[in-house]
């Protein structure tokens, strides 16, 4: 893997700890006391970096490989080379990550861009601000009057944080966030540029042209949430937009005011979601989806990317892509009847001539 | 309702205040001096609560309310219990929506994040600003050389002001957003992370690669327009892109150089207009929504979400969707074909495998 | 065109000089001295700006213009009044784009939004950072430790640039824009408000939910890249996330960790490519496209607006377009197949009334 640099290099973790780590079993003589400082893929492991291999498929990159230390499946235990350290586990992928999360623990979430502790000089906090212990203010970042931060929380380079909100312990707010009229559990990581509890898009039609409807409630953010980069969470108008607990919202999607969102679900970039959308836990909204307002996605349901729902359920557990959203295999079988349907009018091209010219 | 607790607590209004605000009838023997001081729906509703009941459908929730006091449509009159104040109004949203305008005044338009009066000690205005009386520039701001700030006008923490951009007067600016190269009128909103005026994205093929076009013109917003969260807005490359009077833009909107966009256009989140496009008065783009270059939408029109312009012009007042865009009606009805072409099949789906399986 | 309030005026060129610097041929008898300050297409150029027309439709716009010098092809030289200045050559276009460059300098790459020099006092700059000669720092913006910044680059207001970034030698980092974990060529432009170097979204599921994979590698820019306002790049996970040389990335787009993107690259706003995507050189992507993960877009090849690939590899200098992608001729005459079978049907719209209806 290339070179870490930007974090913190690792003391690293012997043969044994990781054993102990992830619940796996070394192979028979493995020297227990090897250690390793980094992780890497098998093609670009070294003999100071842990690899895995969890599938027949990576037997040959397994066998060619330098790492000193494989996290493999019992299956192919016997296809890693005898210089390799190996540790024998059901899912050496998951064993992977925790390994890579013990070896490297300032990635877990982000840390001060300056280095910093405490309130840094450049920053501004209003008097009235309650800080916990051990809070990092970044220079730049804006506190505003009555706002509460938990301990451990780090608030970013340019960070804006609103009057009376209040963040929990363990945060991170990332360079150049905004979060008015919200409150934010513990341990959410924000990411850069994320708009958190503006105005939603409201109006209404009136004689001399659309008049903005108040938008007076908040953004409820539970524990365990990260939110993507310049992503927007409009605060909501007539009850709180709500993101559950361990929900994850990649980059730039939209979440439009009024939503409730459940634990646990996962929106991937670009997604829009209008509105007063209520989505279950464990759903799973691929990238580029579109919701119209007032939609519902069942419990564990799952959207296709780029499918887009006008209206209506989607039911709990369901699988549905396309535009209009149908179930996904229904949707598949379209897309192939009208290649067929237009694939069988290739050889008569001719004959369509003006249609083609249309479409210019 | 959610308690508003990041809005000033209103002193709230009588009904015979709210009757003359809307122009409603209270119902005989109402009591003119009852007093509500926040808003609600029905179900969420109490005694010092103002809601409102629209449609049929509402009466069970309207005669369950535990609301204050009740704007009704003629038709629901009687079905609202005793201890409700009821004012009948033919409209009763709009005049529910005019009503908590007048609660809650300071959601109308943000406010300065820290209760700040004046510049305040942590922005950098340069010395050649000209700011009108009232201007409120939160900390953090940065205001270019030459540029003109109107009486009136919130300047948000981390907002970047560029040199010689003029701002009327009782706007807006949000935390982290950037303006330059712009123009911009009175009673303009621009929420955080909204970038206005940075370059098109213009390009000739150059022996060595791309070469860049220089974006020579301006933005020019017109007065009472809303930019929503994280949107942007490039300046035009040989004529100035221009947002017209009262047009409202949702978050995350992409707005290309040289578009003209009229008066009382509603654009929903996350939509693309390329360069060189004009909307004209009125038009509504649905969310997702698409439009090459030099597309031009007619007075009116209506854009459906995810509907995908490949060219030419959207005749004024009609409804298209889909992609390519074709009259909604007509794409509904060839969405509803594909569905039936495909159902047909789900009989006889293991004669498809091939197809299934290479759309894996 | 409108007059560029925002750029330093020119000291303009005569004809000789545009002769000379575009290789274009005066017509006989033309003043070589005539000098012009600004640019504008035909019908809104004056005696001192000079225009361009290149296709015979412009005959008639060019017969009326009021220009002072106008670049033409050879076909269009006698369709120039005479009062013009007029100079023949091949490709009049691009020429009047390299007379633009040279008339006005600094529209090349974004300056100092507060005309400043070195490091201005509300910036933030680590005692550690590494800055060559005429780096300019603009009010508030932040510089971590060990970070360093090459000669002749711009910091705009409220930019972050993180811990040990590496910077080249003539760029311009725009207002509010974030850069870390990320190591940037020469004459790179980031827009206002872009991300770069933000963790990727990956996680594993455990019991408790969503874990988080570390995102331990980096952002690599090349020279001469420019990324448009509010895009968002992950830093990689297991390897770097690559923008090649020369490559152009426009507004809100999304690129995901471990992408490899190549030289001369084109990428239109709003569009999503999912991690470990591989882009070849001179690929270009319009607006609103998407791509899965791992997907290949071969070397030149094209994907239209609002195309989406679910999987696979697009073939080098093909034509693809459609959700799911194919190549274009193809999804273009799918379109016309859907479009006449709804059409066919519009004279017996009573039969599909139950279809229109759930619809709604």
């Amino acid at each position: 893997m290339t070179e870490a640099v930007f974090f913190a290099r690792s003391a690293g973790l012997t043969v044994g700890e990781i054993a102990t780590l992830t619940g796996g079993t070394p192979r028979e003589g493995t020297d227990l006391d090897r250690r390793v400082v980094n992780a890497a893929p098998l093609d670009r492991a070294g003999p100071s970096d842990l690899s895995f291999a969890d599938k027949p498929k990576f037997a040959a990159a397994l066998a060619a490989t330098a790492a000193g230390v494989c996290l493999v499946s019992p299956a192919l235990a016997d296809a890693a080379p005898s210089h390799v350290a190996v540790i024998v586990i059901r899912n050496p992928y998951v064993a992977f990550v925790s390994v890579e999360r013990a070896l490297f623990p300032d990635s877990l979430r982000p840390s001060s861009l300056v280095a910093g502790t405490g309130v840094s000089p450049g920053a501004f906090v209003h008097a009235s601000v309650r800080l916990e212990a051990g809070v990092v203010v970044d220079p730049g970042a804006v506190i505003g009057p009555g706002a509460e931060i938990g301990a451990g929380t780090v608030i970013g380079p340019q960070a804006v944080i609103g009057p009376q909100v209040k963040i929990g312990r363990n945060c991170s707010i990332g360079p150049c966030a905004s979060v008015t009229h919200a409150l934010v559990g513990d341990r959410v990581i924000i990411h850069a540029g994320a708009r958190i509890g503006q105005d939603g898009f409201g109006y209404v039609r009136g004689p001399n042209g659309h008049v903005k409807i108040p938008q007076l409630a908040r953004v409820i953010i539970q524990n365990d949430v990260e939110i993507g980069a310049n992503t927007t969470i409009d605060r909501g108008g007539s009850r709180d937009t709500v993101i559950g607990e361990g929900t994850k919202i990649d980059n730039l999607v939209q979440i439009g005011h009024n939503c409730i969102i459940g634990r646990q679900v996962i929106i991937v970039s670009q997604t829009g979601v209008s509105g007063s959308c209520v989505i279950e836990d464990y759903a799973v909204l691929g990238g580029q989806v579109g919701l119209a307002d007032h939609v519902t996605v069942g419990e564990g349901a799952m959207l296709g990317a780029r499918s887009g729902v006008i209206g209506g359920n989607i039911p709990a557990r369901a699988r549905w892509g396309g535009f209009p959203a149908r179930p996904l295999r229904e949707w598949l079988r379209g897309a192939a009847v009208l290649r067929r349907l237009s694939a069988d009018q290739s050889g008569h091209e001719h004959i369509h001539k003006d249609d083609d010219e249309e479409q210019g």
